[in-house]
Parts: structure tokens; C-alpha cells; sequence
């Protein structure tokens, strides 16, 4: 049985009170894009190790089409293992209706509907319009309505592409805010930040926030979701910090990126994150040191995938007063 | 001839006005960590074509001891070279009075003397306590003095290990004002912020810059040098600009280092710098495209050096407004 005793988003994590939420998004974000299947076993092994370093919430798969990304086939039984860790709120990915059900049956503390702001994206990635869209978030809300409200998941839509589009280019921040605004009536109670293209820029990142912020509210939006792809991810992610984020997307390793995006590889690196918001004098929760020998999962379980990070290779600074990480 | 017409610092750079001066640090730092010997031509080659993509500013070399540094030796004539480059301000670095000397008759603009914050370092560096170094920096206003006002080289004292330090570990902030303090004194016209170990976090580099302006006034720091050993190079970057900081470091591809700072690798890489800068909608003068041809000087004479770098692989977003880099 989870701690969990209400519904709050974020504060639904229990343990210790931390400044900032770091959300593990490899076994999803990250496993969707490669090549090789990792076993359920493996990612188990993972979730558990991960949890123990003191993550708070792991987004452990999501409820699609498994013709289409056979790693997740196993979400469901992810879901019921890691909901039975103490104190993790375990989140998935849900494409639609059908997925948020598969869901809610699985028990997920959290769910999340990617909702692209560039509809060309949208058609290529969930074949919805933002119309559509919209109506499943709606859908989606009318059907949790229906649980009792003690035990209904938090349910965030996350606007992909939020800051650029590989297929459309530049997306209008109107464009963003107007969705925030809809999915938010839709009936999410939170929507997210996503750079699913590696787009995005410190400034990009402060006016968007703020023009969301304006919009729907201060409490409406308190995530990103950040990838690496030219090299930007921690600085968006002080970015986002600087105006008031408390949960941050990170991959161990650095895995992942958006198999329809191309060219959008690269989650931001859990292991940088970590030490940078540790450094910053903002506790995460998580034992740096321990943290970074969970990468020994990846690296046995699927050997030809690149480990990205730097603290792994450098280590910790001389006397810096979080866990340790001994550079080889 | 340069189109220099007074010594006003960054404001000494010729041509269109920018927000940000980037500052090539690769011929000095980035040449000064590795094995192989560049020669004098493909030097001149690479300071040639990165004045033409538009860069204001290059440290051509350092004026040191040549059986120490034998990269070094050709300094004398790369400041010469460098110095008809209409618009180019050549900056160099000198450790003691006899560099200054060599520096002011080969025709330097820009004059920096490395003083670690971490006396440890100082002394494993230069061989010199902090009094040394401060009493050295006055010799040197002094022989400066000596030149008609018109034609002074501008002097600036950066802070070595102003964040911490591989040898001595935390390095008190306190330690870093007082050197501030007393380099100004001294007659540096401004200090710079180095974080010649990468152990700076975004929340450090603020705190540092504020804390210094606070001693010595704004106008009197206008800059910082980073590296990137943990990743954090360009979050530290917008931290800085967050500050007002108006001169910023790099080297291209990444080369370089500290060799006497066991560990500490690795400048910010110019390509994505520039690549935030002007995608933050700040002018740098510098034609992003042809600055990651520039490269190839750098993979045709020294093939066996890692280039690092995230936009020469990446590219740069679909739509972009600035010079367009094509992934490969």
C-alpha cells in the first residue's frame, strides 16, 4: 500500500518534505525509444532501485497501442509492483479514454495525456486533432469523476511540443496558453510543460511559464518536461526553477526521447539534474551516490545503449556536502 | 590597424554594438590542456576564421613560461597577427610583470592575470601566495601607467577557483570578495569570476556575482569564465546573464582545461553558446553557421582531440531566425 492520502499533485508524495520533485521518466520516455525490450524483471529492479535512492515519483510506462511500442506491454504489471513501494507516486502515459482506463484499473497515482500544441504533431503521434483531444480529456475526467474521490488519481495533460515542433517549427505561445486554458476546462488539474524537440531556451522558458501562469493560474502548471538535445536542458531547467517549477522530468542516463520526433532525442540526465538541484541548496529527496550505481541496471541489462551524464564520469566537487559520487 | 579607440573594456570591441561578447578562450585554454602542438599557421587559420564569423574577442595565447607551456611560445606573434584583424580585441593572459611586458610589446588589448581564490592553487599554478600576486598586479598597473593613456592595454584580474577548488575544496565566498577588493586596489580596472574547476551551480554563480558587485561595484564585473566538467556550464551561463554579466567565455568545441587542476575539464563549448545566446534573442555578432565550419581547423590538425558540442550534431531548430547549422 502507497502512503498516499489525498489528491494534491505534487504534495501527494509522501516522505520527507522536498523543494523540488525530480519525476524519473526513463522507463517510459526513456524505453520507448530504443531498440532493445527490456525484461519486466529488469525494470522492476530499476523502479525499486530508484525508489530506494529516494526518488518520489517514476512515470513506470504507459497505456498505448503495444503493436506500436511492445515496451510497454508490460505497464499494468509495473504499475501494481510499484504501487506497492512506500511512498512513490507512480505516474503513467495515457494516449486516451482507453488508456486512462487500463490505468485506473492498474492503479496509478498519476495520470498523464501528452497533448501536442502542434497539431500536425498530434496527427502523427496519437492521430487526434486538438478538437479531439480535448474531448478525451474531458472523457477522461468525466470517468475518473466517477471514482470515489479519495481514491482518484491526480490527472495532468502535458503540452508536448510546447516550444518548438520538428515538423511545424515555431509554435505560437498563444498557441500554448489557448491549450492550457481548454485542457484545464477540459478537466485536468494540471497541465505541463514539454520540450519534446529540444527547442527550447532559459528565455523561452521564463515567457512561456509566465504567459501559462497568467492564463490558468500559478497552481495549474508546476512541471516540465525537458530534453538535452542541444545541450540546454539544465539551463531551461534553472529556468524553470526561477519561476517557481517543483517538478522536474529527468532520465537516467540521459535515455530516451520522442520516437516521432526526429532528431528529439535525449532526456535531461537525472544523475545532472540531481546534483544541480543538491548543489543549489534544494533537497530532491535523493541519495546522489545511489542514484548513480542504479545506472549498473542499464548498463548490464541493455550494454549497446549510450550512458549519458557527467557526474557519473567526474564525480562530485571536493567537499560538497550532499552524497558523494566518486569519479573513477 | 584594430578599430580600437579608447579602453573601456568590453565596450573596447569594434563593429556593430552586441548584448553579449563571447570571448574565444580555445587558443589559450584550449590548446594549453592538450598533448599536441598546434603550429603557428593553423593558429593563425583558426583566429582568422573566427574573426570572420563574426567573434569580438580572442585570447590568442598566454605570455608563460614556454618550457612549461610550449604550446605557448608562439604568442608574441599570434598577438601581432590577431591585432590586424579589423574589429578583434586580443586578449591574452599573462602570470606575472614579465608576461605583462611581453604582452604590452607585442601590442595585447586586453591584458588577464589569473589569481586563484584558493591559495593552494595559487601556489601550485604561479608559485605565488595572494600577496604575491596582488603585489604583482600593482607592478603591473604601474608599468601600464607608463604608456601614453591612449594606447594602454585594458587590465583585468580574474578569479581563478572562485567556486571551489580541487585541492582546497569549498572556497568561502568571503575569500573571493576580499581578492576582489584588494585586485581592484591593486589596479586591475575589472576581476572576472572563473570557474576553473567546474564546481559552480546556478544559485553559487548569483550569489558570487552579487556579492562581488556589492564590493566593488557592477561596472567593475562584467564577466565570467565556466566550464562544463559536471554539465552545468550553460545553466551557469544564464545565471550569469541573469547578473549582467556581458562577457562570457568559451572555447571552441570545448577544448581545454586546467592542467594543474587535476579533474577540472572542459570550457563551455562557443558553438552552443552562442547557439543560447541568440536563441535567447541576445546579439552576439557571430554567424552561428560559420562559426561550427570553424571546426574543421580543429578536426584537420589535431584529429586525435574529442570535439565536443551538441548544435554541430543536433543542428539548430526547424524555423530558427538565426544562421542556420544543418545536422548531419
Amino acid at each position: 500500500m502507497t502512503a498516499l492520502s489525498n489528491n494534491a499533485g505534487s504534495a501527494i508524495t509522501a516522505g520527507a518534505p522536498v523543494d523540488v520533485i525530480v519525476s524519473e521518466v526513463g522507463p517510459r520516455d526513456g524505453l520507448q525509444s530504443i531498440a532493445q525490450t527490456v525484461d519486466l524483471d529488469t525494470k522492476k529492479r530499476w523502479i525499486a532501485a530508484e525508489a530506494d535512492a529516494g526518488v518520489r515519483e517514476i512515470e513506470v510506462g504507459s497505456f498505448v497501442n503495444y503493436k506500436l511500442l511492445p515496451q510497454m506491454s508490460d505497464t499494468a504489471e509495473l504499475v501494481k509492483f510499484a504501487a506497492g513501494i512506500d511512498g512513490l507516486t507512480v505516474a503513467v502515459l495515457v494516449p486516451n479514454l482507453r488508456g486512462a482506463e487500463a490505468a485506473i484499473e492498474a492503479g496509478a497515482h498519476k495520470i498523464s495525456i501528452p497533448v501536442s500544441a502542434s497539431e500536425t504533431h498530434s496527427l502523427k503521434n496519437v492521430r487526434r486533432t486538438h478538437a479531439q483531444m480535448i474531448d478525451e480529456v474531458a472523457q477522461i475526467r468525466q470517468r475518473i469523476n466517477t471514482i470515489d474521490e479519495a481514491k482518484r488519481p491526480y490527472f495532468e495533460a502535458g503540452i508536448a511540443t510546447a516550444f518548438g515542433c520538428t515538423i511545424e517549427g515555431p509554435v505560437p505561445v498563444d498557441k500554448v496558453v489557448e491549450l492550457a486554458v481548454q485542457l484545464i476546462e477540459a478537466g485536468a488539474e494540471e497541465v505541463g510543460l514539454s520540450d519534446t524537440t529540444g527547442y527550447a531556451n532559459p528565455r523561452m522558458i521564463r515567457d512561456r511559464i509566465r504567459a501559462v501562469h497568467g492564463a490558468v493560474g500559478k497552481d495549474k502548471l508546476n512541471g516540465v518536461h525537458l530534453h538535452n538535445t542541444r545541450g540546454l536542458g539544465l539551463a531551461n531547467a534553472a529556468a524553470a526553477l526561477n519561476e517557481g517549477m517543483t517538478t522536474l522530468d529527468a532520465s537516467l542516463a540521459g535515455l530516451g526521447g520522442c520516437p516521432f520526433a526526429p532528431g528529439a532525442s535525449g532526456n535531461i540526465v537525472t544523475e545532472d539534474l540531481v546534483f544541480m538541484l543538491e548543489s543549489m541548496g534544494l533537497s530532491t529527496g535523493i541519495d546522489l551516490s545511489k542514484l548513480v550505481q542504479v545506472r549498473s541496471v542499464l548498463s548490464d541489462s541493455i550494454p549497446d545503449e549510450p550512458l549519458y551524464g557527467f557526474i557519473p564520469d567526474a564525480g562530485t566537487p571536493l567537499g560538497w556536502d550532499g552524497s558523494r559520487v566518486n569519479a573513477p
